[in-house]
């Protein structure tokens, strides 16, 4: 949860993100206009929705044609990105920070993973997925060196705590946990705790419910 | 986003599923008893959130020593779990989805992955992490055969949208989809569409928010 005061909501947020990525992909078709309740219906919520949150941020659209695809586009651009690139450090370079590490710089952002740390001999000193991989003793010096903004924590969770105190020195701004272990940072760091498993045990839980709801 | 009406509400069943975790290592450390303060400081929230969640399942402490752990894992367990064991089946079987896979199996759940489907010829008919890997095309089969509840997507985005017919046929019941295309069934099958590209956008936000606040 982000710890800071800001006038969008973080629903919204995650929403405009959502909206550029099919924004994108309807430029890609050649569609130059959308409906509000098209986007609403691509994402499974209401156009008052979709209005609400443009409206938060100001844009308004041609009434009889719909949204301009590409102009809405630069418009949560605007919003949501850096002129500047965002650099982003992968703690944890296991299958997680793998796949979470050719993911994201596979897409257009300009957010970038640009280093990697770890404790195996065997990835210390190479490239991994075109990301230099260091030993993670020397995170707070390469992160210093490098202008990471942002940590993404992969790592498994019983050691997780170990390096809240390298990132604070590292002047890190933001942190996206993956690993089990809720981290709280003192005011000034955004934290995301983004647990796997609590999602799953979410979709779990309704799955039982519906069946229970069936079966009364 | 559950497509059901349910009387506890998502983001109480999300941290339900985190008390449980950190009550488990609790006990695992020999605590018998917390304090509702105790259980919040840990995750950065409120006691009365605590409290309040607790109280929606029906739980109440010994104010004097407060929360019995032992217990309360039990009490959470009957709310969270089903009685028998869910089998899920992962459709994707690159860095994420064996991430994923490798991280929930090393957990005691009873939910456990027990099938995983993929196109690559390397990978179609061997075992990775002991789980079975088939081909994609047998999908419908394999999970109704192998009494699958739960899918996970974690193939590439562009070809996430085929599998939505024979996931329905199928009867999967819960799908947890990371792909960046949102995918949305009819009612009755629980959808949790988890795009981790949004997440890291949000933390970049508030990043950039937090920056230009300080500036200012």
């Amino acid at each position: 949860m982000p710890n800071i005061q800001t006038p969008i909501p973080e629903k919204t947020i995650e929403r405009l993100s959502e909206y550029r990525r099919t924004l994108l992909a309807c430029h890609r078709q050649g569609i130059t206009h959308v409906f509000s309740h098209i986007l609403a219906g691509m994402h499974g919520i209401t156009a008052v929705q979709v209005r609400r949150d443009l409206m938060l941020i100001g844009f308004s659209s041609d009434t009889k044609k719909g949204y301009d695809v590409k102009v809405l586009i630069d418009f949560i651009d605007d919003i949501l990105y850096s002129k500047n690139t965002m650099n982003v450090a992968v703690i944890g370079m296991g299958h997680l920070g793998q796949a979470i590490t050719k993911y994201f710089n596979s897409k257009k952002l300009n957010i970038r993973i640009t280093a990697a740390f770890d404790i195996d001999p065997a990835k210390v000193g190479t490239t991994i997925l075109d990301i230099p991989c260091y030993h993670i003793d020397d995170f707070e010096e390469v992160a210093s060196n490098n202008d990471i903004s942002i940590v993404i924590l992969s790592l498994p969770s019983s050691i997780a705590a170990q390096y809240a105190v390298p990132i604070i020195n590292a002047g890190i701004k933001g942190v996206l946990n993956f690993t089990s272990a809720p981290l709280n940072f003192m005011q000034g760091i955004v934290v995301e705790n983004y647990d796997i498993t609590t999602i799953l045990e979410k979709v779990a839980y309704f799955v039982k419910a519906n069946e229970e709801n069936t079966n009364q």
